[in-house]
């Protein structure tokens, strides 16, 4: 028996999230719909000219963890804050959702990392992230005792940016296989696939079992031009491969096993960001619980379907009633 | 000429917004719908228990403020916030749209005021207010220059609450009128009415040229039970008193003058709170543009339809442009 199902390491950020347009997004020089790495100097440049913004906890890895918790998943989060204000409220949101986090804030440094989100009327988001307090997480901060009692430890590919972290990375995906434990991560976006292209093959051919990945990052990890050339590519390469398709569904590849499910059905899409941290979610919660592959993803798919409801990149209704309702 | 259309003065505090349920407020002992004081210490305890939250700055004047901002017009206000991270957000929110703000953040003592809203399925919302810095605020924080230079300063009740803050606001007072402008309040709540009533109606009485009061609250400053007692007994005791009464509309007193208003039909009402500080902004662009009372008052109304359409305290939308379409 494990103390926790998922064991999540990311960066712990705080979104800040304001209204913009295109001009504005042109004029700072953002590429719309992508998530970029900003320095604490252009952080507080562009937040001085953005528009009054609406704070929440956030971070990948994160809002994976809040989902999981949200279907009734039994989990525990690592990451760096800072000892301030953002750094409270991130961990305030995390464990009164019933997530385990412990992670000692750092009590010198940077703040508590953020995400400085810019939504245009199109509903697209153009993310700005500084790290932060989350560059600080270290090797030290991965508890061995945690990572073994987590019969899953789940690590977003954001956390392949901060060096520390990386190091932290590697450290608990050893800690876990040697407990015996499976390790997870998920691509995260492919501009970070490219940033670390080299190094994610790597891992996944020998020291990842789950992998999540969406269509652009499964398409630059290989570099390939179409979806089926990835998917040939990255079978046999890790236990189980996830691999979302936005409205198409989900493939999942595992040894000879293979299953295309389809995306559920939303109520409306107001905004696709965070789908996959939800994917993920529904999925490896339906991977704790013993489900078979199929049902494991359509978990995710429901988890899915529910974010892209709403803004925001945590579940707004439960997500063990929802799963109740349509699966049982 | 002034520089400031409108000055405003009022408690300096971010929202933190979680959902809740009734047997929640019952355990914690709190009075659904109400706005109660709390200490750091149960804040802390509170908050501990609370739900994942989402942050955004709030504060009713500065509510007023952002409204009269969104509507077109020139502001300033002044506040007190600690040098800290929800400081940062506040000071940023309020200038980002165009509202002068430069207060001095206290360097020491409690951290920036913030208002746990817990919000029930009915959509009602019990908000616990911890004032922190805004104690701070003091008569040394009343820039004169700025409220001479200002045509309306404008003070919420609220402030009646920290005892230093009462003393800025009754500085801020002999100041305008000192200067040949006027002096605007809110009375803010009918528990805060109950707390300062001989104070208020003093006030009322020698200080105020423009009161706004909704039902609840005039009718616990003259202690009576029908609305046109209160408004019999608020005629002539300053110049002009803007009666807010939810669907039922406004009345507008000043003199011999008297109107009442329709309320402005909303597309949805999701939350009733914050109409009062959006009438108010409202109102008070009506005037300082010289319109008539009944037109002025027209504003008022179309910017509390605005903000009971959605969650949230501050406008989603331009205010301006809603008045242009409805008004000209």
């Amino acid at each position: 028996m494990t103390q926790f199902d998922l064991l999540g390491i990311g960066n712990a950020l705080v979104d800040v999230v304001a209204q913009s347009n295109d001009g504005f997004l042109t004029d700072q020089g953002l590429d719309k719909g992508g998530m970029m790495l900003i320095d604490p100097d252009r952080a507080s440049q562009l937040y001085a000219h953005m528009g009054p913004a609406v704070e929440s906890s956030g971070g990948s890895c994160a809002n994976t963890m809040a989902g999981f918790a949200s279907l009734g998943g039994n989990g525990a989060y690592i990451g760096k804050v800072h000892d301030d204000v953002f750094g409270t409220v991130f961990r305030h949101d995390m464990t009164s959702i019933g997530v385990s986090f412990t992670t000692p804030a750092a009590g010198d440094g940077d703040p508590t990392g953020r995400c400085l989100v810019l939504v245009t009327p199109d509903a697209q988001r153009t993310m700005c992230t500084c790290l932060g307090a989350a560059t600080a997480l270290n090797e030290s901060d991965i508890d061995a005792d945690l990572v073994q009692a987590s019969a899953v430890t789940y690590l977003e590919g954001y956390l392949f940016d901060p060096p520390e972290a990386k190091k932290a990375f590697v450290r608990a995906a050893e800690l876990a296989h040697a407990a015996d434990r499976k390790v997870a991560i998920t691509l995260s976006d492919s501009f970070c696939v490219e940033r670390h292209r080299d190094e994610f093959r790597a891992l996944v051919e020998q020291h990842i079992d789950i992998l999540f990945a969406n269509e652009a990052e499964i398409l630059s990890l290989y570099q390939v031009d179409k979806f089926d050339d990835a998917l040939q590519a990255v079978r046999g390469h890790c236990e189980i491969a996830c691999l979302t398709r936005s409205e198409k569904g989900s493939v999942i590849l595992s040894g000879d096993e293979l299953h295309v499910v389809d995306a559920e059905p939303a109520s409306k899409i107001i905004d696709s960001t965070g789908a996959g941290d939800q994917y993920a979610a529904g999925f490896l919660y339906g991977y704790a619980k013993g489900r078979d592959l199929a049902t494991a993803g359509q978990m995710g798919s429901i988890a899915a379907a529910e974010i892209i409801s709403h803004y925001g990149a945590r579940p707004e209704v439960s997500l063990a009633k929802l799963v109740q309702e349509k699966i049982g």
